[in-house]
């Protein structure tokens, strides 16, 4: 039995470690649906609408939590409106697991 | 006596609501040290470095109650150390005086 990608643990990272090669980006993209994959760096970027500010600011108010609680911080934008999310570790100049797995607890 | 620019109310903008020239810009800008003006389209921006993302989101969270307050919406960036945010008047299609009172409530 495998482990969800939302259940598996974020690992600390230090400078130098590597990142996910085409390969392995390629096996983990499916399972967070609704995120793109950019490049220069790697990084996986997800949008939302929403009807005001109020219900934008309480997702980026979530993944404020999720983000303390995994130890492993995105780049946030959002206003009135819309909320952008990206994704990648600055450690390893590109994407890790750790970036999938917050990908998936956001959702 | 004049009232401070933060303690200013922000009033209620529909499409087609004129945009400061300017000449009333340069008169506001002064009041908000530490906000850059910038253009195309006309706004106000400032950023603030952290040693960590709680105090980032700590400000984030601080503005988005003065934002919900003033019925005023920035864009907001955000992660790691850092919080930038942007304001100008989408109905007015540049600066509008309640950009200039929520950048004073800001700080």
């Amino acid at each position: 039995m495998t482990t969800s990608l939302a259940d598996r643990p974020c690992v600390a990272c230090r400078k130098g470690t590597p990142k996910l090669d085409p390969d392995a980006i390629a096996a983990l993209l499916p399972q967070v649906p609704g995120w793109q994959l950019l490049h220069e760096p790697d990084r996986v970027e997800r949008e939302w609408k929403f009807p005001d500010f109020a219900e934008a600011f309480a997702l980026v108010d979530r993944i404020a939590e999720l983000a303390e609680a995994a130890d492993h911080h995105p780049d946030i934008g959002f206003g009135w409106g819309y909320v952008r999310v990206s994704l990648h570790t600055h450690a390893a100049g590109g994407l890790h697991e750790n970036d999938f797995i917050l990908a998936a607890r956001i959702g």
